[in-house]
């Protein structure tokens, strides 16, 4: 039988994703909000019959046996833990927190319950565009892989109002939004992880008509960043918010002897022969893109929190998630229709990539990947990035977490490097 | 009367250039070759009545007014300075040189002779695309400049024999034969210069079915590059010649108020408004494209080479110098067509930035542009980049070149930062 939802968040993206859990049979149990009349607002609109803006409330619920965590940054890892910890499967919207200590405590709670599915939602792992891909460069389609060219373009993601969006301390910009996505479907499509990055992020919009109050806007819109992969490639990647209108995002995969490309949900090759022409070898996810499009009236914001091949990645992996449960048999093979999905290591491997990035645009020098195993070797790395106190705050909540490791090594200065 | 042409060079330039100088009513007067037989096989096939493998033996004739540079770059200071020293005209080819220090001295000498006409072949300057671009900013389309973002995509530029595009001591590569046009158009259309800069540069293939005997290939075949501009713009240029097929190349300029894109020949815009869709500016340049579509059966790498923006924009170039020359009865209006046209300034510039991308990519760090103004500042530089012996040996041979400017000042070190 398919596990009861209890939902965190009130944004678009739930929005989206209700109708289309109902369509494939899951039940939407409880909604969780900031405030209680957002969830009451949520509830009413999508009739979901339990409301509250207390977290344990759904947690504990009885009927709640899956929850997605699709609220603020900042309380996932919070309640990514204590889901884990009361026996709840989790799927975690990206970035899986706001640092790589708050995912490693995920990373350490989803190791300690092995028979709980606990994934990232990086659902263009599961678009047909992106699973071929995959398939076609371990196939050898392209050869060794060179270069991977990354651009991605669309228009603000800031709402009308200011919220977490607006700060980077919080979780927002487009490196945490966008950025996640690719750094980690790079590395599943080559299999290949980032050893060292580059990156300037910038917040060139601070101010809107409706946000120019006292705070002010200052995640990043703009962000480029590059990746050297631990078998040589080079990635580059250019996510750029100041182009309003359609939604643009290529990937390219270059290689010894051919190219992939992924514009939009679409798959192109090329081989390097002379007399070799770009060729479609896998069109569009339509069927789901139809779904996506009846929820297109839901406001112009979603085309930028979650564009179509994201939406169609994330309603594949639905897909996937209820195949698993259907199988819910022996824990033997629960697991295996989302084995491709981005695991929490996987999520705590992107958020090491990211905070590199952010390191590297203040500091503007390469810096190394680091994907640490315990807690301790965090804490310097937190110094340097100036990461406020607020992490720490909202880490001292969660009261599950064993809070004997979270001993200051600053003696680890400089950290080692893993690499 | 217009002015006899001594051209240097016998590359696929010089083939599709020849027939359309001739057109308009150059006479091409003699061509020099780096052999006799390449300097022969040229003049037989474009029917040029002198070739010659001797530089003065082109320098001396009479009836040469106007040289054009179009040969390997590790000659064009040489002969560019001994040709505006015996009173000739000069447009010399991209990269000026091989490293700022060789393009200074071309400066020199240019302000040596302020009355000849001497410029760089950055065509890009006289698209239509890009004029218009330049105006629309200066008229506030875009309103502060924030992002310029450009990608370049192209099949390899590497010939069948190994040659001085093979090796980047020799100034082949991606980023001098096309990145040099992009740094200089960047500046010319924002009014804004580089301080600081970004690159990775790498060749990743080494080697071809024709090119694999005892010299491998060491230009970068891809390049990404990032630049900080003086009024705060970000610009991100991803350069990739891995992409077989047709030439792609994009430049978006970003800013507050909306943005504007230069596809191809053709220019783009959309304002910010929520309202407001991509509208088509200007379409391309087509009557000039049919002309370099005649001489597109010169062979497949003349697309890799001179691709149609570039070879448009070449030859929009050169209807501007014979406009110059039309009217060359006061030597006070003489160059008042060619006035947007890449000094030697704005070479030594552009050189600047390359020298500064290529240390960028061996130090893994942001480097400042540093465009010197006494030959003395820039030896450091070269110590640190390790250019070969050949570039002062080169050097050397400028028998013109003032020598006793050219001082070893290791005491210089570090060198002074310029901004």
């Amino acid at each position: 039988m398919l596990p009861g939802i209890g939902l965190f968040g009130t944004g678009d993206i739930v929005r989206a994703l209700v109708p289309y859990l109902r369509v494939k049979g899951f039940r939407v149990e409880a909604v969780w909000g900031r405030t209680l009349e957002a969830a009451e607002n949520v509830a009413t609109e999508l009739n979901i019959p339990f409301h509250t803006n207390k977290i344990d409330d759904v947690l504990l619920r009885k009927d709640v046996d899956l929850v997605f965590i699709i609220c603020q940054p900042d309380l996932h890892a919070q309640i990514a833990v204590k889901a884990l910890g009361i026996g709840k499967h989790v799927l975690c919207d990206r970035p899986a927190g706001l640092c790589q200590l708050e995912v490693l405590k995920m990373v350490h709670a989803a190791q300690y319950y092995p028979s709980l599915i606990s994934v990232i939602s990086h659902g263009l792992r599961f678009l047909p565009a992106f699973v071929h891909m995959k398939s076609h460069i371990a196939a050898g389609y392209v050869g060794t892989v060179n270069v991977c060219d990354i651009r991605v373009q669309c228009g603000s993601m800031i709402g009308t109002q200011f919220d977490w969006m607006c700060s980077h301390l919080m979780g927002g910009g487009i490196l945490t939004m966008l950025g996640s996505h690719i750094i980690d479907v790079v590395s599943w499509v080559t299999g290949q992880r980032a050893t060292r990055v580059h990156g300037i992020m910038r917040t060139f919009t601070k101010s809107t008509e409706k946000i120019n109050g006292i705070r002010w806007i200052d995640s990043d819109d703009f962000n480029s960043f590059q990746m050297i992969l631990d078998r040589g490639a080079c990635v580059t990647a250019t996510l750029n918010s100041h182009i309003p209108g359609e939604f643009i995002q290529e990937l390219v995969v270059c290689g010894s002897q051919g190219r992939l490309v992924v514009r939009g949900s679409k798959l192109y090759g090329q081989k390097n022969d002379v007399n070799s022409k770009e060729e479609l070898l896998l069109a569009g996810d339509e069927d789901i893109a139809q779904v996506s499009g009846s929820n297109s009236n839901n406001g112009a914001r979603i085309n930028s929190l979650l564009p179509a091949p994201y939406l169609q990645g994330l309603f594949r992996m639905v897909l996937a998630l209820k195949e698993a449960f259907m199988g819910d048999g022996e824990h033997g093979w629960l697991k295996e229709p989302v084995s491709s999905a981005a695991t929490f290591e996987d999520g705590q491997y992107v958020q090491a990539v990211i905070d590199a990035i952010r390191l590297s645009s203040s500091s503007r020098q390469w810096e190394q990947v680091t994907v640490a195993t315990d807690e301790s070797e965090l804490n310097p790395l937190m110094t340097r990035l100036n990461l406020p106190n607020i992490n720490m705050s909202s880490l001292d909540a969660l009261s599950q977490a064993p809070t004997n490791q979270r001993k200051v090594a600053s003696s680890h200065w400089p950290f080692p490097n893993n690499h």
